[in-house]
């Protein structure tokens, strides 16, 4: 995948790559596939096999390496996601057009919309939920109504169902409001010494829910335009200190702020950042944004972000090489999901309070994808050419 | 230490010390008060030299390795303990009877009188403020309140100044207030599922106080008698299982709750609730109590909690051997703070949001306390005798 480049005069493919050349090319993206399948089958076979509450609906996301319920407490933002994770399969594989998954999905949509809201109507949901719904405890911040509409706007695309569509929207005209508007129904205290910060994660998502919610949708795409270009100019702002550093929190006109919070940066982020703004730029059709976001997210941060003692990337880092205060090892993969920094397994659960049946699979699902549209485009040029690679939607 | 044992026929110290092992026993306890002087005078040294805010009083905390200042954020349960500390060292050791102690340790205790309440005359505490005072975060727990209390009743002690004794007591009696009668002062939503859970640090953090504010007055440890005896009942109620673990959180009628919450073990903690334990069975003159203690919160807390493979007490556990969600590492010494489960230094600050002028220097200085009683135990008595071993005030 790394040779595939930019039509350009120092490396066209013509020069380079004979039909052998392509041949071993086309095999090792076809054994990545096959790879990235196998691996995807597994990993939904597990949360298929362990996550589904039978009883009240939605999954248990609290779960051991073998698969063990070790908690039953209900993670919104994790049932939001798991919800999308089965509907996008059901949409996009073949294989994954099954029955169970998408009565599965349909059952924690209905748990989602039965107890997900701590006092409806009002729309502010609960982080965390006991296993028949009663809320345990609210964050003070947008993501699990976020999560909820992707899980919303993904459920009325396999199902047709209106009234999924409808919560969507709802969902997200509350938390536009609440971002841009009045953030006050979040119930965050206003404090005198609380900084105007800004972290790049709400801007992010947000730009993940316009894409979300436009998909094939000239309406709501035209609804949410000028919102996806303010979502991106504000991750924007996050480029600092001369274009070197991504940092995680600025001032609201894009400053860098004082103290750890100011220097905070996580590379993980900022790469992830980078592939929606990658997206927005396809979607509006500009070079020059796209050649910027490949720049400044991804190569500056595997550059910046990678450790060059045991390798894999800093869960977390300071923008002036001190010391984070915050404890957490770098995330991976389904496998495992959190290793020390010697790449040791530190905790064998496979699901928790922030990791469910979502980023890895997600992850997945995308590999596959992409290495297939290459395959399909290795097997269809006689004399390749080069176009962009592809950027797969969220 | 570990010899020193209750009179009893099977271990006499007349039997087993001939005055050659009095003599070995004698300069090993000066070497070990030697070098626990020593400590504690360059951990003092440290937080003196780097922590004082000379501009706006109070102290940094957030300290690089060398001291360097990487945040000026003020935790105010930090500034309480630094405040109770230096005044604590001033009153009982003659060598740290220095004024830049007491005026820098008056300097806090004004900050917190000035800043660290969000709303006078409204009690709660902010967690955090900015260099100058004004409130960045306000947490729903009463521990900044807590170290408040200990921080006034300390400078009251020292100084002489009712004023500072009025703001302990109503600071106390208002936190007295939270606990037992009525918590919505602390601003946590009421929720249909957050369990009725007690958190050992509750009625722990409550015992300390009781003994703090009680020291040599009759009149406060007599208002607090009850109190005191209601957090021991309820900080017992945390042995578990038989008797076989001690459990972070139980149901306020003393049963085990279900899922992570339930089964989360801290053996750290548990020991110092042990501590805190003791001196209540001293003051009390209970011996079974005593005994129970003991091998409840002390030995049971050692054997469960100790890393067999790297050595080392777990910061988490679960009780039932499952992965616990916290991903924070073991907390030692000054030296470094945080270390992580080889035993290797995971973080290299001297202080952050949790760790500043109190733990380390209060173990050193109790250390160096414990060891003087046993040493002029040992020079006094020329035939030993056995009494209970001294269990240092916190």
């Amino acid at each position: 995948m790394g040779r595939c480049c930019p039509r350009g005069p120092q490396r066209r493919w013509g020069q380079k790559f004979s039909t052998e050349d392509m041949e071993k090319e086309w095999e090792t993206l076809r054994a990545w596939k096959e790879r990235m399948e196998q691996e995807l089958d597994r990993v939904v076979a597990f949360w298929m096999e362990h996550s589904h509450d039978q009883e009240h609906g939605g999954f248990f996301t609290c779960l051991g390496r073998d698969g063990q319920v070790y908690d039953n407490l209900k993670y919104v933002w994790l049932q939001g996601r798991q919800v999308w994770m089965y509907c996008r399969l059901y949409r996009k594989f073949q294989r994954f057009r099954r029955s169970e998954l998408l009565d599965s999905a349909k059952a924690g949509g209905e748990f989602l919309l039965r107890y997900a809201r701590v006092a409806p109507p009002d729309k502010k949901c609960a982080f965390v939920l006991t296993q028949s719904g009663l809320p345990v405890k609210v964050q003070r911040t947008i993501f699990s109504e976020c999560f909820f509409t992707m899980a919303m706007n993904e459920l009325w695309r396999v199902t047709g169902e209106e009234r999924y569509q409808n919560e969507a929207v709802e969902m997200m005209d509350q938390i536009i409001h609440w971002v841009r508007e009045d953030s006050s129904g979040l119930g965050r205290p206003q404090l005198p010494g609380t900084p105007a910060a800004e972290s790049m994660a709400v801007p992010m998502m947000l730009l993940n829910l316009v894409e979300q919610l436009g998909e094939a949708d000239e309406e709501l795409a035209g609804k949410y335009a000028e919102l996806g270009d303010w979502c991106a100019q504000r991750i924007l702002q996050h480029v600092q200190r001369d274009g070197q550093a991504v940092l995680e929190n600025v001032s609201e006109d894009g400053k860098e702020l004082s103290g750890c919070l100011g220097r905070h940066q996580n590379p993980g982020h900022a790469l992830e950042a980078g592939w929606f703004l990658l997206r927005h730029a396809l979607r509006k059709g500009n070079p020059e944004l796209r050649a910027h976001v490949i720049e400044k997210f991804l190569l500056l941060s595997f550059h910046s972000g990678w450790d060059p003692e045991h390798g894999g990337l800093f869960y977390f880092q300071d923008a002036d090489n001190l010391c984070p205060t915050q404890f957490r090892d770098p995330e991976y993969g389904e496998w495992f999901g959190y290793l020390n920094r010697e790449g040791k397994v530190a905790l064998t659960i496979k699901g928790g309070p922030f990791k469910g049946c979502f980023h890895v699979p997600r992850c997945l699902a995308m590999c596959e994808e992409m290495l297939g549209a290459l395959l399909s485009r290795l097997a269809s040029v006689p004399a390749p050419t080069c176009s962009p690679p592809a950027v797969p939607a969220p």
